[in-house]
């Protein structure tokens, strides 16, 4: 699971920091989490297959975190994308896209599934992942996101099934996935003999733009990974709660109750030319916690 | 007067060319001619002072020539700003603004003065300068824009004044404008005979998307600088006018026909990497072309 934040900054672009946006590729397929405005480039400088973009997570419909979206859709129906893609984010994106639609003839060649989330709720599953929606506490409608892979089987013992006589092939592809086997010559072989305990599902949290609340929390319990916002720091004096925002220490409180693995924190305000002081005002709390900056890269390795 | 093509590719953006958009500064004021995705990010790279944009004037309403519109207006929200902006564009242009108002809470702290163009007309006049518009011929409703200093006064022959005992100060300024001068004493000066000839002001025409008409020759017809699409080259094969754009060979002959001063292509195809195919297209016809890149600076000097 590897993921990249394309936009770092906060309520308007800068020479630095990039307007909201996040990649992610799991499996072969892609995510995106928000578009603000100059996201189809910045995809463009990523190894992800972004033409195929599986879905499009937006958290809320402040500009730096949607104004991509229209050129990014333009851009995948100029490159003669034919798969419908699917598009969640808050009441109000539909009536945003339809007015690009009408008044632009965007013409796009593909199918927009374009959905209005309403309450917390999955929203996606296969047999993989799930990607999941809680509502945020921001001054407009704002949604959180947990993409989770389900667990996975455990570790298959080769050199065990190998002394037991296990036939190589198919059989222990059944084993692996639990099934007990049985061959012709009465011999039985039973699933839990030779594979360990499944491993548990590695998850990537998306919690922008919101103040500290308990949604934040439960959506990202025992995360592998936090992404969330920290658009001030406590000494700044901003009154980031009244503004529906996060301070460092707020980001490092919610981490720290989530239990996450790591926090990263994005959305930095332009003030932050230097993003130590925010740095330090989290690691005070919760020590493993990094300050994104544009096209860093974050894998998540599965737990051996 | 300072032109810089901040946006020179078509349709979509590349990591060489970003979408439609040129910034013109005249005497302190400055303009926008289209603002695709990105142009803020660009103007940042300028040494204008965009904060204080004077108006915008958007061709069409193609993605890649008015995408970066709403991000702009918001990021000048956040910057403070407080006078009222003028936007000129096609129907519809007020329609896709306000969706973007209602959808986003954009809460600009500043009036929008949006003008809806309906038919070719002068848009804007000081005593220093005029901004007309004619309808151009692409696949929607879509105008050219033509920005044009007025007559300047000739100069002003200093020795000469003094030679005849015309007093320092502001006596002269009135010669300067043509008015004729009585002293106490019954000395007379007339302005013709220490000012030469007005100059003609300077002007500079932005032509797309269009395919060739006699709309975008009389909106360029003598022109200081023609800034002109040239999406396609003929060896290309495209079918350029059914999509209702040109090739470089139009962009030449619309610059013969209208006899501009110089003929700079823009909104270049992503396939055309190495635009020289262009350029040398259009010299065959008209030798004094460039294609743009962007960030290109244009200078328009006054004629002496």
């Amino acid at each position: 699971m590897r993921i990249i934040t394309l936009g770092t900054g906060a309520g308007r672009p800068t020479l630095k920091r990039g307007s909201s946006a996040t990649g992610l590729e799991y499996q072969g397929d892609t995510f995106l989490f928000d578009c603000g405005e100059g996201t189809q480039i910045q995809l463009m400088k990523t190894p992800f297959h972004w033409g195929k973009l599986t879905a499009i997570f937006i958290s809320h419909l402040h500009g730096d975190h949607v104004n991509g979206l229209p050129g990014l859709l333009g851009t995948l129906s100029l490159s003669d994308r034919k798969e419908a893609l699917k598009v969640f984010g808050p009441v109000g994106i539909k009536k945003l896209l339809q007015a690009h639609r009408e008044c632009q003839s965007l013409g796009l060649r593909f199918e927009l599934e374009v959905q209005e989330i309403e309450t917390g709720q999955t929203l996606l599953e296969t047999e993989q992942y799930l990607v999941k929606t809680l509502p945020l506490d921001h001054v407009v409608p704002c949604w959180g996101y947990v993409f989770e892979e389900k667990p996975v089987p455990g570790r298959f013992d080769a050199l065990k099934a190998d002394q037991a006589g296990v036939p190589p092939g198919p059989l222990r592809g059944q084993l692996v996935l639990g099934q007990d086997v049985s061959l012709p010559d009465g011999r039985e072989f039973y699933s839990k003999d030779f594979v360990g305990p499944s491993r548990p599902g590695r998850s990537f949290v998306h919690c922008l733009d919101t103040q500290p609340c308990e949604a934040a929390v439960e959506l990202a319990r025992g995360a592998d990974l936090l992404l969330y916002e920290a658009t001030f720091c406590e000494s700044g004096g901003e009154p980031a709660h009244d503004w529906g925002h996060s301070t460092a220490r707020d980001a490092a409180q919610v981490a720290l109750a989530a239990g996450v693995g790591e926090l990263v924190m994005t959305h930095i305000s332009q003030r932050y030319g230097d993003p130590q002081v925010l740095l330090a005002e989290a690691q005070e709390i919760f020590p493993r916690v990094r300050v994104a900056s544009d096209l860093d890269v974050f894998e998540i390795k599965r737990q051996e």
